[in-house]
């Protein structure tokens, strides 16, 4: 009965609502004057406020709970983020000790290691893509001669051409929900440079960084918790937490630590099967390359694998390449999934592929900026026009972003004035990345019980710990994961923030945790050495 | 028995997933091994692989159908955002008519009455504020003496204090989920000039324009279509679009367009006992004040018994206070609604209550940065715990929005080297924004058939339009409501785009539209004849 009744009350709520807001899609008597329209509808809405029966008038009268955690939206309840989570509050608050009383804890700096925010540690922004952005929020100082001075001629020029592109040069104005036509004509451009097939403008979303987009795609594909998503595990958690958030189940696919974390496509296809053994329909394969917390870079024939896995069960091929620009292994390049597809010989029609790319990795790292785009490919025109919707209710990404993203894609070219100056900038920050990388995952391969694959890419190394039975019952004691407990003892005794593994997921009984490759190059020989020293420290303790 | 089943397998992978992300939070046999609990693990993820019954399996071995429009979010299907929707699509098309083939149509250019967008009109953003905002960008220039003559000596000086506030001065660096605290600091100190009472930097939460904080309550508050957000009827459609999205139900209530878009507490009262007795828990009250599209300004003694109600009967009060320094009717003023509420006596303890706060709007109209905050006041910490878990999930908002608000609520004061012209600016905006509604108004009031309330503030004005029936026949005929049909029946004559009233809601029977005062002023009389000609000759053509 009870049942019944409440659906009812949606059935009337649902067809109240819907005459509120389109009227004209209702079938009504027809009516030669407007206050018929006025009697027909205010008859509708009446059937709205018409109590039902005994049962639900004694819900009202009451005032609504107050409101607790227990009555929030459970789904995010579910959701977890671990790269700013628990051991990040601590961070934070061993900051303040250190801040407040200087040498209350045995070391004098707090060491983020945990979250891929280049320019926290120092890192010098690109001092053109600055430059751009500096005379595009100020347009009036264009013209003036001062400005010659302190700004390069280039950027100039480039400002010039990118306010020639937006709309009455209102850099303070909404755009287009995509984002301005004239940057996604420059970004476009710029794929197709990257991968020799054709770009197309209307393909691409500009977003507030790549997270937003993300959700957006989440958003579209879960109807229900039958709906699956395809992780690989380990992950980066804002997919967890975007699946959680939006009512999905999270199916993962396991990389391989053994083979460099190898994604292997007998493991997509157990998976897939158990999945639908299972009930869940999977919807979308996520693909992060290069890997993030993992590291690695996907060999081409792989991602053929892949793509060829992904048309043949019809999934959405998620594809994360934001560190597409993070390469740090000389015998391994970045390719995009779409030059991957368009080699093969599928072409639009042939594969629904979403392609991810933000402005917050690569050797800018601009992550405050909130740039990023999407380039969506094979989707009819009636699911492009819901993402489209969806995009419309934000109305767009914030114009600094769009022109960030831009440059990104289309940085100084040889025989401009920057180039010089960009490129130094470029190869120093990714030459300086590549030598940290390289310096933490042989200092983490010689600790006793610590095996470390090779960072080829991105800006993270995803260490595996073997901790000693005794360590993980001083974890159970302290009720934490083993891998929590020890990156928590690594905090107290050192400043440097890791994030456990349990975050991301990883092999159930195998411990990890993820620390940045982003600490200043001259940091870098205090945080092996105090990683070393507690290492051993923590060993000899717990040694079974 | 395909219930059960269904059941059965959502809580196996829930455990599952949950065993994966937080292994620590299951109960296990203990282990004196890591090898036993590599054991624990795989056992309870192989409960994940099991095939459940015949009925299950028999879904196995197919691909996922092609992704279609059927197939997507239903949640997503029912959204509609109307600022953006047909009539936009219409009015691109004649834009690139006109382009394409000039003199194509009766009209010379396109002009966009349908969205809050100042700056895509032609209005100057206000100098100070990009002054500092293009500092901010290049840093590396603060020092320079070109500097000095190219910027003002006050927006030189507030940009330093700015990146002082910046840790590392990393204007591209993540900041805190809530946004920079110096920059909070500092908004607070202008939520406590504006009111009169303490702000809390603690309660600010820094957004991408206050779209994304409208998102992020419902999604706190929506746990299915049961849970109910109470709307003013006309709304802006952002928040039928968010509960849509988030699978809540609106809860209308009706702005009494014979006393000037008056909200009642009765008419609260009324459509709260419906929603309950119909078994919808309504959680939150939205309030947009000034009104949006109604442009009205809610009286002090109003605010006082909105809150009290939403006191009494447990309401979320979600003040949607965007329009504070639109204000145009001299006899009225902004109240925020926490200072009303602190007024009364209520503290932090007796009501939660979340204002938001966007660089959008105002005089500034800053609406391409994506700036804007929410002040979220009289939550439990632990609440307050989960709304920062899913800020920090998208990691923080821009950090150009995040300057720029502080800006907004910190702007130069007397004394300082721009308040001259920083006030100048202001003023011209906002005087020329009154004259233009009250030219408008005028206008459209001495239309046949045409009512328009008073624009008090806000930026629109939403004339009520009396249609024919052999107009209303004609638009059912061509399958649009009375006031889309309107709508595009004044762009192709007029080039005048402004959004029909059944994208707000209306009380059934009545039509209206939205429109925009924020056309230059110098076109606001080609507006008013073009406007007056059209609505002449519609009625001509189709009086009963």
């Amino acid at each position: 009965m009870r049942k019944f009744v409440l659906h009812r009350a949606k059935s009337i709520i649902t067809k109240a609502t819907a005459s509120l807001f389109n009227p004209h899609h209702h079938t009504h008597p027809s009516s030669s004057s407007s206050s018929e329209y006025y009697y027909y509808y205010t008859r509708t809405l009446n059937r709205f406020f018409t109590p039902l029966d005994s049962f639900t008038s004694m819900a009202s009268h009451n005032s609504t709970p107050p409101l607790t955690v227990e009555s929030l939206n459970p789904k995010v309840l579910k959701c977890e983020y671990a790269v700013r989570g628990e051991i990040v509050s601590l961070a934070q608050k061993l900051q303040q000790d250190l801040q407040a009383n200087p040498g209350s804890h045995p070391f004098e700096e707090i060491l983020y290691c945990n979250i891929g925010n280049p320019q926290s540690l120092g890192q010098q922004p690109i001092t053109f893509f600055r430059e751009v952005l500096a005379l595009c929020d100020h347009p009036t100082i264009l013209d003036k001669s001062e400005t010659q001075g302190l700004f390069s001629a280039d950027s100039i020029e480039r400002a010039w051409q990118i306010l020639d592109q937006i709309p009455g040069r209102a850099t303070g104005a909404y755009s287009h929900s995509q984002g301005i036509k004239g940057l996604r004509d420059t970004i476009a451009a710029g794929i197709e440079a990257r991968d020799g097939f054709p770009a197309d403008p209307n393909d691409i979303f500009l977003t507030d960084g790549a997270s937003p987009a993300v959700h957006m795609m989440m958003q579209l594909l879960i109807r229900s918790e039958k709906d699956g998503i395809f992780c690989p595990i380990p992950q980066y958690p804002l997919y967890s937490a975007s699946i959680a958030l939006h009512g999905g189940t999270l199916v993962p696919y396991y990389l391989d630590e053994a083979t460099g974390w190898g994604l292997e496509v007998s493991e997509l296809k157990k998976q897939l099967e158990t999945a639908r053994q299972n009930g869940i329909t999977v919807r979308a394969l996520v693909v992060i390359n290069p890997g993030n917390p993992t590291g690695q870079v996907l060999a081409e024939e792989n991602q053929r694998d892949i793509v060829e896995f992904c048309k043949k069960e019809g999934l959405v091929l998620l594809a994360d390449e934001v560190y597409q620009e993070n390469i740090y292994a000389p015998d391994k390049q970045f390719h995009s999934f779409k030059k991957v597809s368009r080699s093969m010989g599928y072409g639009d029609k042939d594969i629904p592929l979403v392609s991810f790319q933000s402005v917050s990795k690569g050797y800018h790292g601009e992550c405050g900026k909130r740039g990023g785009y999407m380039e969506v490919t094979g989707f009819s025109p009636e699911v492009r026009e819901q993402i489209y919707k969806v995009a419309s209710v934000n109305l767009c990404s914030n114009i600094s972003g769009q022109i960030l993203a831009s440059l990104v894609m289309s940085p100084p070219k040889v025989g401009d004035e920057s180039y010089d100056s960009y490129s130094a900038e470029r190869d120093g920050i990714l030459q300086s990345l590549a030598r940290r990388a390289k310096t933490l995952e042989d200092a983490l391969n010689s600790l006793e019980g610590v095996s470390c694959n090779r960072a080829e890419g991105a800006m993270y190394l995803f260490p595996r710990i073997r901790l000693p039975n005794k360590a993980i019952k001083e974890a159970e004691a302290a009720k934490k994961a083993p891998d929590a407990y020890y990156a928590s003892c690594l905090l107290n005794a050192t400043g440097v923030v890791v994030v456990p593994g349990s975050g991301f997921g990883q092999v159930p009984g195998t411990w990890h945790f993820r620390c940045t490759i982003l600490p200043q190059e001259e940091k870098i020989p205090a945080i092996v050495s105090r990683l070393t020293e507690f290492h051993k420290k923590f060993m000899d303790e717990f040694r079974d």
